[in-house]
């Protein structure tokens, strides 16, 4: 029997927890420590019964862990984490700022070539399993038109923003596609229109005692870059409504590709749909299907930086290849 | 400027028609000759403007063509031409016999690996995209549960068995997938049934003249493999209503994964479908798309068989990988 893929996951929020709870899944992984920046680490209690680490002695780990599972968030933790890992490890990362991505793949590159490792980038499902459909839907029906609908789901940047309004003691806010315009394209009809026309938006605000409702709603409407333009459904509710309706992690979203082939111009449309009840808890499973795939391109010898558009996806399976050809192709 | 990839097409049915028709819409490739097996090859009429050549005359083509892209069928073409061509060319072609495809891929490779060429067998949509996304969901939510539907679409393997029915002078049949298991699988439940009661099948009958159409129709519902079993439709239609309403190449299909993850066990559900106007044109840009891969794997030095489970996915698109991942990721 080969040896089992030891799995080191860094940082502990929903993603981590994500990824200790499903690498139960695959038989052919074990987790070996997971690492914090807390001081002192012990004080991190999780649920896997492996040693709790401070970051700052992942190094003595260099040789005991074969995939890094980089759970930080993109905006803080990874422009450091990500090439100082890459260096001691091979790594996997779900870093979604989508316009800074070819500068972090710079970095990391450099570094996984430096320490003789494999770093797989932006893993996840936007960026990830749908950038992945957006390619290979581009690439089959080259002259076609691609749409990408998120939702229904939480967007915490938008949250973040209403929260931020006066008079606002908590807010929630939730992305919701246009069945009408998925319906368009569905039909073979092409689409041209801003993100803010194929998404609707609604809020779930609990207003601050004695503060102007009106004005709220008003303010979230008209905000710039985050709602003005979008169609907003601001809802006033209580502290209580929130606690009890408002904690689903779930997620989703699609990408369509239409395409016209032959001299009729026959539509072909090709969907790729994700309706998720946990986002964290999927974006685990995708690293974790990476992190395989990064340990055996590391077994073969390659080192340096790679995408999701790199990885052969029969790299991706816990499964034996001729066992994949024969029951799935 | 890169030279273009020459394009030779073998067999000139629907497929090679689909081929020649969406080459058009990848200018990095252009096409140089169409191979037939009809004596004389210049009866044959094709679109392009290029030379028509019989099979028999193949191998002087062997340095003028970067990749022969097979259209024939898979029960009586490619079991032999697959081989054989692998050895002179690299290869694309949809061998879609799923119980011989690891037989079928141990020739080619063997094959492949004689004439130093690569040969890409059975793309298309299924197998093919369909088989990739089994594969992809598979590997992502590893404990969850795979579902194929076929359609709305035509089976010419029905079609043809109700053919053989006595007293029918023309049919047609429509493999239609069940909305409600789908919908079902869709909310995160468990299914777990036969392809028969995941599909329906609809017959259009043309019945001779004289014909008992009640025999017939029981002659179909009962038919063992085919449809016993299925909820089958059959309906009985004039020869010009054949011939006007049910023309159409349209097909596709749905591949749906659910999986649970968490302690809650969330439902998480992967979907991908297609909604083609034109089976043969769409099956067509895959094999192009796979062209250009095959091509791109010959050039870094790679010999021998592969399935789209293999391809690093960004070799199958026409633009630069910087711009991809820029754009897309």
């Amino acid at each position: 029997m080969k040896p089992k893929i030891k799995i080191g996951i860094c940082g502990y929020g929903n993603l981590g927890r994500g990824v200790e709870a499903e690498i139960n899944q695959n038989p052919d992984m074990e987790l070996v420590a997971v690492f914090t920046r807390r001081e002192p680490a012990a004080s991190l209690k999780i649920k896997a019964n492996v040693p709790v680490v401070h970051v700052g002695k992942a190094a003595e780990w260099a040789d005991k862990i074969d995939v890094m599972i980089l759970c930080g968030g993109s905006a803080s933790d990874l422009p450091a984490q990500g090439p100082a890992f890459a260096k001691l490890f091979n790594t996997v990362d779900s870093y979604d700022t989508h316009a800074k991505i070819p500068e972090y793949l710079a970095k990391i590159d450099e570094a996984a070539k430096a320490g003789g490792h494999i770093a797989v980038i932006s893993g996840g499902w936007d960026p990830g399993l749908f950038s992945l459909m957006r390619l290979y839907t581009g690439a089959i029906l080259p002259s076609g038109e691609t749409h990408t609908f998120w939702g229904k789901g939480v967007s915490q940047g938008h949250s973040d923003a209403v929260r931020r309004v006066e008079g606002v003691a908590n807010a929630i806010q939730y992305t919701i596609p246009s069945e009408a315009v998925m319906a368009q394209i569905r039909s073979g009809e092409s689409v041209d229109l801003p993100a803010s026309r194929k998404h609707k938006r609604v809020c779930y605000v609990v207003a601050a005692q004695g503060a102007d409702t009106v004005k709220i709603e008003q303010t979230i409407k008209e905000m710039p870059d985050y709602f003005a333009g979008y169609d907003t459904t601001v809802h006033f509710i209580t502290a209580e409504e929130m606690a009890r309706d408002h904690s689903s992690m779930g997620h989703g979203g699609h990408v369509l590709h239409m395409g016209k082939t032959g001299v009729n111009g026959n539509s072909q449309v090709i969907e790729f749909a994700l309706k998720l009840e946990s986002n964290p808890e999927f974006t685990s499973s995708v690293l974790i299907a990476l992190a395989r795939a990064a340990y055996r391109l590391a077994e073969k010898g390659e080192r340096g930086g790679r995408t999701i558009f790199d990885i052969p996806p029969i790299l991706l399976s816990p499964r034996d290849a001729a066992e994949e050809i024969k029951n799935l192709l």
